[in-house]
């Protein structure tokens, strides 16, 4: 299926992929009195008194906001912020069809990280959550970090942590089926991008501690000239010997390689390089940084991507669903990694030692187990990490 | 009833009044590529080409924003941005029944009128219009003069806008009733905040020529000391005689009493003093400048409140519902003056000459009517006076 004319024709079908619909029947003047004036007055009043009433008396609990600049939209980039809604949409779709989740996709017309937080923040007592969706990086990392910083709801950029969370889960199974040890083994990345730095923050958090990453110049040391404060951070807890040089040479050797750069930049030679039973996750979109049929000939044990066409597809369906309905159920204040390392464990552990096999090492999307099996342990691990607050 | 209590109790039954729903079924991976990744893209790739296509392809067409920094709520006054929000909810709920408008409720945590215009306007492409809600005044003329002046879209603060297009279709029928000419007849009004200056400006532009408008102090006059600028200019307007005293000293001869002020402000010998057949709206809420069996015993020919249990309801559902759905469905960039005329006339046009009388002179909030009726005479003014884009 041509699926870009095909999904083009059905948009201009759809008219817009989500509807705000009432719960409450108004066909007389009583139902109005009570949903409305002068009924209404009441919840009112007992919110004014009790701020936190407004998760019992109105959608605030099961309410997230998806909010996009639209300036790293799919792989098309700065695409401007209308254009992002049929994204923020089709996210919201998702959050509902997997969570269970009220979601409102919202745009900003602005690229300014000022004006973005203040709209955000000022936002807040709107909404149970909000996910922030397709900002360019670097400004994501300060958007992110500021908003957590004001806010008492939680914030979540979906393209970093998403990202890193299913990854994680994928990494975990992978490490398993091969008989790797997470704690010795060695990780390549290439593209150090708003996903691919949070994907080496909470592998660090799990305990991997060898990480190499690689940008577009080659791999990224410390004390490296012109690098961006986020590069800048990750290179002082990565690639801890100090190497230098080119993608190719910080493969040779490695344990699995973890891409979200551009298609194409591993080539068959590099797999060759890497350790027995390399695992490689090319996850670049539509078109991966080797496909898979590439890899496997070349000696790879395991191979996952973003496609859905393919084996072990990395997909943050897998998690933002499950994440934001366990921090909702428990009135989180905050996602923070321990929630976002208990749903990556909760992913990986749906897929059983008798099930696991190199070309299924991670759930179907479609698993109708995965939404409460994320939000029981995102739940669980807010309560033990002090950030619910019901 | 106890409307209070009882809708207490069903706001903790229902946990917010709307919910946000999918219309597209995902249930498998190629329904995931058609309202997600990868075919999504191409819709996205139309709006950047195209930003007004945003209004086909996404649910801009027929999505409302309800905003409200929560500091006039109902009668309740400044209760804060999370305590409006069951007002909110409903007033989307009412959207939704009456105008079969998707409307979503936010609240905004500032004061600061430059803070709220950023919000709005920074969100603008996310909705096709913005309904504002109990934003206390003076700050509500401000904030809506900078939006309408920045925004492609219909902003309408409704408890100026949609209390003035009632009124006025409530003035209508009730001066055809009486046999009162508009144009001449005295009209005093009792409160200067952002309904009575909206009611006030609203008549004037129909013809009405003979204003009087008292707050607290009195009689409202050019040159008057200590007005704040919306006063002022309402005072170069209205008044034309320059009367200054109390507001029984202007009900003197009066043949239609307009009360958006405080409860019985009016008394029976008020009513005494005015013309023959005198017109009275007394539309505190919720109890009334004077109850309706007192002005009626003083006789008034007709009265007309703001409460459901008494004839003759001065109800902005009658208008916000249908003047939305028309915007909308020209793509209106406004709701101009034109547009709130011509829906006063729709709403007014629904009582026949045969239906008309003294308890019934305006369309019961329920008549099904009401909505393709104003809808249309809206639509009709917008593409008339150059607002419409399509």
């Amino acid at each position: 299926m041509d699926y870009a004319q095909e999904s083009l024709k059905r948009h201009y079908q759809w008219k817009g992929k989500l509807e705000v619909n009432s719960k409450v029947s108004v066909n007389n003047k009583e139902d109005l009195s009570l949903a409305y004036t002068p009924g209404v007055a009441q919840p009112c009043l007992e919110i004014q008194k009790d701020i936190s009433k407004s998760y019992e008396l109105t959608g605030r609990w099961n309410t997230v906001a998806v909010i996009s600049d639209g300036t790293a939209v799919l792989g098309l980039g700065d695409i401007g912020p209308e254009a992002s809604m049929p994204v923020m949409e089709g996210k919201c779709v998702l959050f509902k069809e997997f969570g269970d989740v009220d979601a409102i996709p919202l745009c900003i017309r602005s690229k300014d990280v000022d004006e973005i937080v203040q709209v955000i923040s000022l936002l807040a007592g709107s909404f149970g959550g909000v996910n922030l969706e397709d900002i360019a990086a670097p400004r994501c990392f300060e958007i992110e970090k500021r908003l957590k910083e004001i806010c008492d709801i939680p914030i979540f950029h979906d393209d970093q942590h998403g990202t890193a969370v299913v990854t994680l889960a994928a990494v975990l199974n992978a490490a398993k089926l091969t008989g790797k040890d997470i704690k010795t083994m060695k990780v390549v990345m290439n593209g150090a991008g708003s996903a691919g730095i949070a994907i080496a923050k909470l592998l660090l958090q799990v305990g991997v501690s060898d990480i190499t990453m690689c940008d577009r110049v080659g791999i990224i040391y410390d004390g490296q000239e012109g690098l961006t404060p986020d590069k800048q951070e990750i290179a002082k807890v990565t690639n801890k010997a100090g190497t230098k040089g080119r993608l190719a040479d910080a493969m040779k050797d490695a344990d699995v390689f973890i891409g979200v750069s551009a298609p194409g930049t591993v080539t068959p030679e590099m797999v060759l390089s890497m350790k027995k039973d390399p695992i490689l996750f090319p996850m670049a979109n539509p078109i991966p940084e080797i496909m898979p049929d590439l890899a496997l000939k070349a000696g790879a044990a395991v191979v996952g991507t973003g496609r859905s066409d393919f084996a072990n597809q990395i997909n943050n369906v897998l998690a933002f669903p499950g994440i934001f309905r366990g921090a909702l159920d428990v009135r989180a204040s905050d996602i923070n990694d321990a929630m976002k390392i208990a749903a990556a464990y909760a992913i990986a552990g749906l897929v059983t030692d008798n099930e696991l096999r190199s070309d299924f090492i991670i759930p179907n999307a479609f698993d109708p187990r995965i939404k409460d099996a994320v939000a029981k342990a995102v739940a669980k691990a807010a309560k033990g990490s002090g950030v619910s607050r019901i």
